[in-house]
């Protein structure tokens, strides 16, 4: 159990849900866990902010230790419980290799995704351009291809870096889970519609879905037509 | 000697200097090392396409292992090369929280910067705005705050993450160098100017320091009144 441990976390919201399934995947059930609002903007409040100077979620302490950006934490808690739960990182050399580059790629995959999504949270009103979202849609899409490519090159029912589950899926699952829940067509993408299947239903990943998504089982179809 | 690995790589770009300095860490001199050109374009040059389907640099290949991500580079090389050369990833857990923190952070702090500095060439003209810019300023100044500020904390002489130099000195030190080869004031920010007086006669990043900054040492004053 997992009881000097509070995560501060927003409901769906892609980097806290990675700190969310790494806890899991490390068998760190029981921690203190509090649900707040973004529309609130309690991202900002004091009880973030003593931990996290930039008022951001997620937000992670364990004891005395802050790790509050989302690789951070779960690179930390690989390392800090290394032998319990699902092994996050390969001893080998080379399976690492693969598994360092997918998790940091799917940095890039996450920003292509929430530069569409979030367009009109992000960019004030008058410095919107049709031309820029047209433009992050095509990025989108691009990218979305390297990553059906990648996981054709490995087969069926693999992960990301190869048969087992790494880090590197525990950072970009959420970004896939976005996908879907915003109209992606698995038709068109079977490969990460398959990837999809294959993780949605793992315990992690269930024990972690967002709430709101719970409430509110249909999404958009803001992506139907990538 | 490290004959069988290859980085491909561009001058002046803080992705490629990080894994420039990582090898020299890891004392990985004498590999191949190609510099391309991003004027002429030469990171989409069929070269660099064949190991890399992003058409980016750093492109870095090891026997046969490839790991683009400069992220990922620095992590495979520290653990590949564990115990050669400076330790990048401290043992203790507590030392690496920190360091993981700064890691990540780092890429943030880059993303800023870049925001600021490559303003007019990622944005295509008629998508410019001063209000965009002006506020990717205020950004910036409100990060090399928190910066200044956590060097402030760890007392002089300090690294990123304490005292000695961690892989979060790795990735982020070419983000201060570019800070202060764009005119940020020393005095203002004199932590951040200390840290860079302290790191830039370091062995690994003076082997690896741009070769058009040798050329021309003057910069621009782009930060000066930030």
């Amino acid at each position: 159990m997992a009881q000097d441990m509070t995560l501060l976390w927003g409901s769906g919201s892609p980097p806290c849900w990675r700190v969310m399934i790494a806890l899991e995947e490390k068998n760190l059930q029981g921690y203190n866990s509090k649900l707040l609002s973004f529309e609130k903007g309690e991202q900002k409040s004091k009880e973030v902010l003593d931990i996290n100077p930039r008022g951001q979620l997620p937000s992670f302490k364990h004891g005395n230790v802050v790790v509050n950006e989302s690789y951070a934490a779960c690179f930390y808690l690989e390392s800090r419980f290394k032998s319990q739960g699902t092994k996050l990182i390969p001893d080998d050399p080379t399976e690492q290799a693969l598994m360092y580059q997918r998790t940091f790629e799917g940095l890039t995959f996450y920003e292509k995704l929430a530069s569409v999504l979030f367009y009109e949270y992000y960019v004030p009103e008058e410095e919107q351009h049709d031309s820029a979202l047209k433009r992050n849609k095509e990025n989108l899409s691009t990218e979305i291809k390297l990553w059906e490519g990648y996981l054709a090159k490995l087969g069926s029912g693999s992960h990301l870096a190869g048969p087992a589950l790494t880090l590197a899926d525990v950072v970009v699952f959420p970004t896939v889970a976005f996908l879907f829940r915003f109209g992606l067509s698995a038709e068109r993408y079977p490969k990460l519609g398959e990837y999809y299947a294959l993780l949605k239903d793992r315990p992690s990943v269930k024990a972690s879905w967002p709430p709101h998504w719970l409430e509110n089982p249909k999404g958009q179809d803001t992506l139907k037509d990538l």
